[in-house]
């Protein structure tokens, strides 16, 4: 084994629950994953559920701390954990977290998620995209940008998570794509299109109507300039092209300016291409962000 | 009876066929529903279910001409009519109708549709609302606001629709509130709030970014401003007002100015709050403006 187990990473969400057992340095020694999301289970079941999922490296390895992260943190998951305020590193994570003794002595520590009081009209939230930006690195300043169903935007500024902003893209291509008249017109299977995505984000680039342009999945159909293959891929495009009008209009870049792709949703091949239509450089994170973010904030916890 | 019967205005759509028997002048003299609307029927039945709908008022009245619109003349529908180019009025609408006789003797008119060839990316499109618009009135100027789940922005220039755009606010609520993260925070059955619509207005008339604003429909409820009960207003509050400014944005109206609110869709009412919050004077249009409408460009097809 390339290095001893020293602690325990769970992201705990609606739908599943994924566990990685990392090393002193945040090397991923191992991983496991089941079905047992929040929505799956009711209150007081949690702790069993944790401890028959860790049980094999608990034999193997002894009591280990163990930081938990995600909706699992949230009003239906297992025990609330307030949202810490921007500006915050993980010093001040780390004084936000709720800390319990499992039944073979472990530390549990929950991870809080965040909010930016400064938005309007109402503070905004994340729970686990912090996390993941706190893995990432706070240092330089910088802008960082997470896809996903409800994406987020975030400033890292002098070390710490200055302030964010949730667009709800991915959201909405879901209704528009399975609920919407767009539905009906698109192909089944879903076939991916390059072209016709780049177009939807040439669209999206040139229009301040966002409800107007959606029509234009109809429109396009009625002419014979947009078929039923192309559908898809140009919806997606209209909407993640309007993520990025909104975006730049929000202040959050600037054209010519660079931001980092934070995440594994994969949405993240398409925020690449839309970034280079909106004039705006990108680097990519890599995937052990949010194990890395989350040892950093356990570490402070249990200094 | 008031007036004698001289024609039949027949309103075919997806759910249901709404027949009305007219004087010369216009009065509605009976009216008649079914739920025989396109998406019931096939190929070939629709000539024996439009005879049967009608055959009272032709046993009691002879043949009479009889003008069918919406999506009857759709591609959907019965036979597909070519869409009129704007800038188009009654002559343009009556040049672009499609005759046929029926069984009777009686004639019948598919009424078209209407484009917008300078929209971008593609022709905007109308089905039924151009017909409202005509009945509404042609003198003077004006804009003209059809609210519904693909509402119109129409404006009305030297007795002719000039130009027209869609906005998809409708089907966005719905999709938003039966099957999105804010159809869950809702409460069953739905609870109408002026107060919170009027809330939902103000904060969409300050925000250009759309995907952002909707997010705080649960933002405001996890900190506990924003209730279940006002949700549902707040959020037509916000996609309305999102229409509104997007339509201002697009050169519909400037502040201080004036349109009329023409159909019936139980939208109006919100519609005329959204306009005063964006600071723009409105009328209300008649509810026969669809009838109106059709005899005025079935009279000029028979002329």
């Amino acid at each position: 084994m390339a290095g001893q187990a020293t602690s325990i990473i769970v992201d705990w969400g609606t739908t599943s629950l994924r566990a990685t057992l990392v090393s002193q340095n945040g090397k991923e020694l191992d991983h496991l994953e089941t079905e047992q999301g929040i929505s799956s289970l009711s209150k007081g079941e949690h702790e069993a559920v944790l401890m028959a999922a860790l049980s094999p490296w608990f034999s193997a390895h002894g009591a280990l701390p163990v930081a938990a992260l995600g909706m699992i943190t949230s009003r239906n998951g297992w025990i609330e954990v307030p949202y810490v305020p921007c500006p915050a590193g993980p010093a001040e994570l780390a004084a936000g977290t709720v800390r319990r003794t499992l039944p073979n002595g472990s530390d549990l520590v929950f991870l809080p998620g965040l909010n930016d009081p400064a938005r309007r009209p109402f503070p905004d939230v994340m729970r686990g995209e912090e996390t993941q930006i706190v893995g990432h690195g706070l240092v330089p300043d910088a802008t960082i940008i997470l896809p996903g169903t409800h994406s987020k935007w975030a400033r890292v500024k002098s070390g710490r998570i200055d302030s964010f902003q949730t667009f709800v893209t991915g959201e909405i291509f879901n209704l528009l794509v399975n609920h919407s008249f767009i539905a009906r017109g698109s192909t089944q299977p879903p076939v991916e299109d390059p072209d016709a995505y780049r177009w939807g984000l040439d669209e999206a680039k040139q229009s301040t109507a966002m409800l107007s342009l959606l029509f234009s999945a109809r429109t396009g159909g009625l002419v014979g300039r947009l078929s039923a293959d192309q559908l898809r891929s140009y919806v997606w495009g209209l909407v993640i092209g309007q993520e990025f009008r909104q975006a730049r209009d929000a202040g959050w870049y600037s054209e010519g300016g660079a931001a980092a792709i934070v995440g594994n949703d994969g949405l993240n091949d398409l925020y690449v291409v839309a970034a280079d239509v909106f004039d705006l450089k990108t680097s990519m994170g890599t995937d052990d962000a949010l194990t890395k973010g989350a040892l950093a904030v356990l570490q402070q916890t249990l200094a």
